[in-house]
């Protein structure tokens, strides 16, 4: 399949996700508002919750830069900064809520979330790795605890609370862990 | 209605809740299953929603006690601990997800879920006023950013990423942020 073709496929099944609920999204669904057969569809994901899984990790919706800004704290700021506007923009927002809910009665949605997780820590990994060689952190720091802090941090403050996740904030928090991390 | 009652109608809702989805949730059933009269809970609940947001601060089912051990980490230690154990055993932790999942697309429930999430502020707030009259904390500290990391992190492992929050990763977390919080 071609990749615009792919990517378009990707986009409108988490559109639908974010719209309808994983319970009413259907591969025929999805199928039908991008304009591919069915069975094409069927060829290439052998179930819904494969091709959630493959979206979320690959949809441009959900997508950000992993930032190089030459610091840690620079580096940080800006990743902070995307996760916040990725989950206070549409559709990224409602879809990253509806894939986390859906998740909770849905094993196998709840399966893919935790790949998109995994994929994204592999991903920031290089901020990690570059401030190493610079001297800026311990070699052996624990990244996924950073993350989660930071992460979690904005989840909980917007999505939960229904806060504004501001740079003061995300500046805050980075700012933090960052003197948590130091010894 | 006598508390006790009372209490048993929440658990009931909470519980059901978690069972079937915000959707499927009526205070019919919720009536039915407490052996009460439909009418008398309308009378003191008109929704099903404020029932649920009642129902989300006072359940014994989501029910922490604050810690006070005489120490800042000690008590959020404790704290952490506790809000991890609420997430990770059953029915609360269930509860926790769909209240969580449901406020996605119900504005009324996230409106709850706010609520919930600023009481369980209000109620930590103790913990941050024996340590600033211990001298361990700056008056002025930002205590919902000191919850926002901690729980937050403890969200983001044990819900998003579906790996434990075990007694290292809680001491870790809470040590990060308060190495992270001291000037």
């Amino acid at each position: 399949m071609a990749p615009r073709k792919q990517q378009q496929i990707f986009d409108t099944t988490l559109t639908m996700l974010a719209e309808t609920g994983y319970d009413r999204l259907t591969i025929e669904g999805v199928a039908e508002r991008s304009g591919v057969n069915k069975t094409t569809l069927y060829r290439w994901w052998p179930s819904k919750a494969a091709l959630v899984a493959n979206a979320l990790i690959e949809a441009r919706a959900l997508e950000f830069a992993v930032p190089d800004t030459g610091s840690l704290e620079g580096d940080l700021t800006e990743l902070a900064s995307r996760i916040a506007a990725l989950l206070t923009t549409s559709p990224s927002g409602d879809i990253a809520v509806a894939a986390l809910a859906a998740s909770a009665g849905h094993p196998e949605l709840a399966t893919s979330v935790r790949g998109f997780f995994a994929d994204r820590l592999a991903r920031e990994r290089p901020i990690f790795e570059r401030a190493a060689a610079r001297g800026e952190l311990a070699p052996d720091t624990d990244l996924m605890t950073i993350v989660d802090l930071i992460a979690g941090a904005i989840w909980l403050r917007v999505v939960f609370r229904g806060l504004p996740a501001d740079s003061a904030f995300v500046s805050h928090i980075v700012q933090t862990v960052l003197r948590g991390i130091c010894r």
